[in-house]
């Protein structure tokens, strides 16, 4: 029996045991590796990798010290009896072994892997290893048995809506915050979209990131039902609502890697809608040759998965291809885009019109949902709420609904990045503009990240600006713009 | 500017940065994933994850903790003071995705990956992804840069030999230890042979492992030189020499993954044995059904690559394909392996005749290599150096010269597994046995593992024990006895 201690660190969703190296129960000498061991007292037991402590102020010989993570997990207080034993492998360590071995899972092994994953029986290095070997090939039956797996147990039910409605884009294009417009649209309408968020992966800002800008972005599921009801539309960080534990963690994991795999977001992105709820979802798959799809022909393959996947769940899915070539709207980075979507809300003239008409677009696509609406309707309809003021009034009730979010201040550090020469924007690079912001700090603070003031088709004179960078710290600004000045992510045509 | 606070944790290669919650200098409410950090003001940055600590009598708020791994590392005393910045991401994270993508690395981009994994920039589970990503797909020149990767800077140099050899066993055949009596034969020959050992990866038990029964494994390069001028033999733990530091990490994430993929094992195997100065290397590739290798085109496969890579760096690869059908010897597991090796050195009758025959098999092929040694010749001079006794005063000197080793007790818990019905046995399956003597601790406790009492072609009366299960502790003994009696790994032929 050992003694259980708190130590208070928090190590982001691992378990960590400490034991002392003279250890009285167990012979530390013994571990020469990773270690993962099994605690039990509490009721269940906790899973947790095993750190060594030659510090009796730490830890003491016959103490377990456990973090933030496990002891929130055993749930017994300080000083309570525990017992140790070796974790052997979780049970579906072959199923993984198999699938880094390139063989396609059943059904039954994906919920396994998943149930291990949720368990903590999973590390991070277990789950990445799962992730990446996964990723290289999976076949669209194993997609769909992976997107069961991550739907979990507690799923989001609307007793009084026939359809409720949401939104998502694959991602892969800077800006693009249609989400927010297409929310208040549509909740002006009056269909009831729960929009389920994420914060930044691998980009400069998530829907959630550019949301809580402007509001609060956190609810748990009484909350969530609260502002259906009275407002019609809420957009909510997915991780502060109890559903898709697993797809949480895996995102975790993911956003730790820098690694994200097209099955994997769409199954996360489909057990997070199913999971909320939502019985019918536009899904946006925007293609450029530097977007994350790079083809129509690689589109239509997703589409299909897309389709396949959700016919299968009984999720009505309206998969729409959309332009990915260049970033959309202005602004890159939380800031910047809550800028832009606020523009086009309040009807402004600077108001972007790329995202303005891709916003009205999928807006309609989401409201002919509505049987009521006649087909083809949807986009005047969309039109009509945006310009008569009512999709402001209706993110206006959202945010209040939700919280105001305190004013949020732009990056005080910007440099202009300059073109050479005159001409024609003939392309911009969303990958090159992507990193440049991430670099200038847009995934870390919300005030950071570019502003494009030329598009595609645009004329540049010669020492004019192509966007404007914004830091918040020095290190940020000096790398986002040495970054630049070897490659703007612009290329511009002199032919004019 | 942070104080420098050593925190006596060890967490088996992961460097840990510990800082409050309240830290004064870096606002932790940014923090919201995994994330790395550099922390600078010794000799070279200190790469390390960060944990967040809630316990002012831990860490204050403008200290530092680091754990043991990180504290060495930057080499600076307690108090210093050091600053702290975000680590972005490795310099070459973007050839880690490429491969994650299945493209195809260059040799300058494997040799970017290990130097960011030897400096510390990659966690756990970034190296884990590496090997999932490259371990499903490697062109040889692929495998031939890893391997030039993983030797790494320090050689092992061995001015008055022309000839330095050794052997390595691609594995998965539980018990053929033949090493260490190859070893004994060739260093009574008059051959140098500094035998690098692995402990045990996913097997009951590895070389060091069982050599580690008998003498001290442990050696720096002075002492490994030492032996080899005294004893011309050694068999040493690899990991205790300074050598193939890459390997070792490699190989610690691997055994923590319980994978092991075959180009990975070539590459390591051979920088390791470069590092080591080894000239001439005999590769047992054993092939059999529930081995590693499952046919003779795969191993002729693997011949080929191992050919390849070794004629490209330049070291004689005698690559011999062996019956890896059943169990080598009688004892799985380090004691119970000793004990045959040293009936085979000893020749006494009880000696098991398979490991015999190809521990002599094996020795002549490296004999061979001697010039002056007729073609034809190896295989007889082998056999008259071990009858004569040779061989065990071999041992005995490198025992000796080594350390000898505390007497290792077999573990006292013990069960016959018992054949329910007459016959011969059809076969044995490797890898049940294998698991079984993992179950019953043997990768754990030297004492624990499978002695067994029949091999193929042998009869066995009904009720007649086919092998004994040794267990040190009641749990292990339980798992692998009720596994065992599920499926015991023998098939028993009842017609005569």
């Amino acid at each position: 029996m050992l003694s259980l201690k708190h130590i208070a660190v928090s190590s982001f969703n691992e378990n960590i045991a400490y034991l002392h190296k003279d250890c009285s129960i167990y012979k530390i000498d013994e571990i020469k590796n990773i270690t993962k061991v099994e605690i039990h007292g509490g009721a269940t037991p906790v899973y947790a990798f095993l750190e060594i402590v030659d510090d009796s102020s730490l830890i003491s010989p016959d103490e377990i010290g456990l973090n933030n993570e496990a002891f929130r997990k055993i749930n017994l207080p300080q000083g309570a009896n525990v017992t140790l034993s070796l974790a052997g492998r979780p049970p579906s360590s072959g199923i993984l072994q198999r699938k880094i071995g390139g063989n396609i899972l059943s059904s039954s092994e994906y919920s396994s892997v998943i149930k291990d994953i949720v368990s903590g029986r999973y590390s991070n290095m277990d789950i990445a290893s799962f992730l990446v070997a996964s990723g290289s090939f999976m076949t669209s039956t194993e997609v769909l048995s992976l997107t069961e797996a991550l739907i979990g147990d507690e799923i989001i039910k609307w007793d009084n809506e026939n359809i409720v409605v949401d939104h998502h884009c694959l991602g892969g294009v800077p800006g693009n915050k249609t989400d927010i417009i297409i929310t208040a649209i549509v909740a002006a309408y009056g269909l009831p979209i729960p929009k389920t968020a994420a914060r930044s992966l691998t980009s400069c800002a998530g829907v959630a990131d550019t949301f809580a800008v402007l509001a609060n972005v956190e609810a748990d599921e009484s909350k969530l039902k609260k502002l259906i009801k009275e407002t019609r539309g809420a957009i909510i960080d997915y991780n502060s609502l109890p559903i898709a534990y697993a797809s949480k963690i895996v995102s975790s994991v993911e956003r730790s890697l820098g690694v994200t795999q097209q099955q994997h977001i769409i199954s996360s992105i489909l057990a997070i809608k199913l999971a909320a709820g939502v019985t019918h979802l536009v899904l946006d798959i925007p293609v450029g040759p530097s977007s994350r799809i790079k083809s129509t022909n690689e589109a239509m393959r997703l589409r299909k998965l897309v389709e396949y996947v959700g016919d299968m769940l009984s999720i009505e899915i309206d998969a729409v291809i959309t332009d990915g070539s260049e970033p959309i709207g202005n602004g890159v980075g939380a800031v910047l885009e809550a800028r832009d979507v606020m523009r086009i809300l309040r009807n402004k003239e600077e108001a972007p019109q790329d995202l303005l008409e891709k916003s009205l677009f999928l807006a309609g696509r989401i409201l002919e949902f509505d049987p009521k609406l006649r087909g083809g309707q949807g986009y005047h309809v969309a039109k009509d709420i945006l310009n008569s003021g009512r999709a402001l009034e209706a993110i206006n009730r959202i945010i209040y609904a939700q919280g105001k979010a305190p004013q949020a201040q732009l990056g005080h550090l910007t440099r202009d990045i300059i073109s050479s020469r005159a001409g024609v924007v003939e392309s911009i690079n969303n990958r090159q503009i992507n990193k440049i912001g991430v670099l200038a700090g847009a995934s870390q603070y919300p005030g950071a990240g570019l502003d494009l003031l030329k598009k595609v088709g645009d004329t540049v004179e010669a020492g004019e600006a192509l966007y404007r960078v914004h830091s918040v710290n020095a290190s940020d600004f000096a790398f986002a713009n040495s970054f630049a000045d070897g490659d703007s992510g612009y290329e511009i045509n002199s032919k004019r």
